[in-house]
């Protein structure tokens, strides 16, 4: 194998590649990246046997071939080299890399040894715009919870139909649903649901959060594919594999209030920045009071441990329906009101006990459900 | 006691004396503040046993006295409250605060149970200009090492004359020498040498960095006392007392070389990058080799290691001297290269076995002398 291409270039396709590559101690072939050379372009590709990842880039080839190398200390080195043509060449298992005054090589595992990602190749397929699909997935993938007892919930639960993505995430104390109306008519022809490892969810996150354009899926029983298509500016594409968790999504629905009892409409920043300051004060459980009376036009915030001392304060904001107190653990309201991004939202509360929904004023996609702490 | 104060200015003086509070299991309230009203002033104060901290800050008063609350949460609250007047008072052993719509109250410690910060009153001091104190401070504190073995390169050496002070810190591979040349005739009428431990030279610098105007020594045999006094803005002054490390300093001029056998002027930032590129492929003993011949004009830095590979690159510069190949920890390099702010050095060697001795160009006040890695 011998190529040569822009430090800039190599260095973008191993920000992303690198990430996937894993610390395996059993395997260390896993920590390698697998670099390859064919026709126009340079591939690099990386997995850790639950994700798999493929990026090429169009780049001036002189002679196939391929190789695998240690991918943080390929990338690192890359990183520290200036904006200039490199030259990747492979001589007896060993990587020769040269960029101006630069000249070193690299000692490599034999490519045959490296794990074969799979691609899907037929099947349906589904188009995202990428930006709102990152972002959306951005607000529930930290909700759900490796759980060896309950593996379902250890991932993001999607469901396809014809023109809605509706994608949900629990750890079983606090949940999150977010739905994305697709504008074109998808090609899907039946429903598709699956289970996505949250690992995945977040990786596709941070790959592709600040792309432009669109992200394809392909969907077959076990895996899901998501490519994103030639760069303009790059040339370059990547595909990502991911196995799916298998089992059943809990019924997540039912556990959605479809009315309340008490209606609070409030200031985010404010009450976020109050919740955060009564945090300081409330005990080992966590917890924060809330009291709302309809009568007053402000929401009282408590919290105490026997250790600390007391707080109280109180923000001001719509109440309707009946009096209440509640009490949550700062944590799960805190995760939720950071996960809406506009000025105002929705508190809805039912009695004491019932589940509390946290809303966005104005955006109608997205919703969060937390459990309060029962009074004992 | 009872007081009013700005949410700005009582969260500035909780940012400098919090840093001071340990984290002691063994004697809890050193976990706390001291807070007093006395006259016009607040007085904030914590200890650690070694170093004892005093802000004065001036202030509404209402009614006198003093209470401990523990120093992260006071602090961590006033951080969260707006900026209007907050209202201090101690009653029964709480503090109770309260600003526009929070009220709390916080446990506290009965004052008396305070460890005493002492002051010195009396005895020779010395005035110099703050901002360049600290940054040459800086430029050493952070290579001194805790030495149960030889607790006196544990700290910063001073040694204070007529017009100059002096600065030296080593961990017996490297060392750090800075002179400040004192502007005004000092007051001393004697020489004083003094072994700060590392831990105040940090704060020190922490604490002070950018903060401008004259900061006052006073010397006793056993500590030292730092004075900033009065800042027009906040109307406060700090008082910091360090105990001193005991025992003589290593009479570290000796090992200074006073001549070299090459010498290479550089770019830092084009030889601190190289040398960090490098160190990717250096081994276990973290060795870097460095190669002039002052028939070239380049320096060429090579590192290898049997698992890694191996690295080659050159830097151009002046070489005079001898033709010389030498080997450096790269970290102690990388240290002393950070620890310069020009954009051109100085390095000088002595055969493959002496010290190097880093300088900046155009700053003869500063030198860093490194202990080469002896070839096996």
């Amino acid at each position: 194998m011998k190529l040569l291409i822009l430090q800039e270039k190599l260095k973008k396709g191993l920000g992303i590649v690198e990430r996937i590559s894993s610390k395996s101690l059993t395997l260390p072939i896993l920590n390698n990246i697998l670099i390859s050379a064919e026709k126009n372009f340079l591939n690099l590709a990386a997995t850790d046997l639950e994700i798999g990842i493929n990026l090429w880039t169009l780049t001036q080839i002189k002679r196939e071939g391929k190789i695998t190398i240690p991918s943080r200390l390929f990338s690192n080195f890359i990183n520290l080299l200036p904006n200039k043509k490199i030259s990747l060449e492979v001589k007896n298992d060993n990587l020769f890399i040269e960029c101006e005054n630069y000249k070193t090589q690299i000692k490599g595992l034999n490519a045959e040894e490296f794990p074969i990602i799979p691609k899907i190749t037929d099947g349906d397929t589904v188009s995202v715009e990428i930006s709102s699909f990152c972002k959306s997935l951005g607000q529930i993938a930290d909700i759900a919870v490796l759980s060896s007892a309950r593996p379902e919930i250890s991932g993001v639960y999607f469901l396809f139909q014809k023109d809605l993505i509706t994608m949900a995430a629990t750890d079983s104390f606090r949940l999150g649903e977010k739905k994305i109306f697709l504008k074109n008519n998808s090609s899907l022809e039946k429903e598709y649901s699956l289970i996505l490892p949250q690992k995945t969810a977040k990786e596709i996150v941070n790959i592709f959060n600040e792309k432009q354009g669109e992200l394809k899926m392909y969907f077959s029983p076990n895996q899901v594919m998501f490519e994103y298509p030639m760069e303009e500016t790059t040339h370059a594409e990547v595909q990502i594999i991911s196995r799916l968790i298998e089992g059943e999504y809990p019924n997540y629905q039912e556990i959605i209030p479809k009315k309340y009892t008490t209606q609070l409409v409030l200031n985010k920043d404010e009450f976020l920045n109050q919740i955060k300051t009564a945090s300081l004060f409330s005990g080992r459980i966590n917890e924060v009071k809330i009291k709302a009376d309809p009568e007053k036009n402000k929401i009282e915030i408590f919290s105490q441990s026997s250790e600390i001392g007391e707080y109280e304060s109180s923000v001001s904001g719509k109440i309707s329906g009946e009096p209440v107190e509640i009490s949550f653990n700062h944590r799960f309201l805190l995760d939720g009101l950071l996960s809406i991004k506009t000025p105002e939202i929705i508190l809805e509360l039912n009695k004491e006990t019932g589940p509390g929904v946290l809303k966005a004023v104005g955006d109608d996609t997205y919703i969060y459900v937390v459990m309060p702490i029962k009074a004992t």
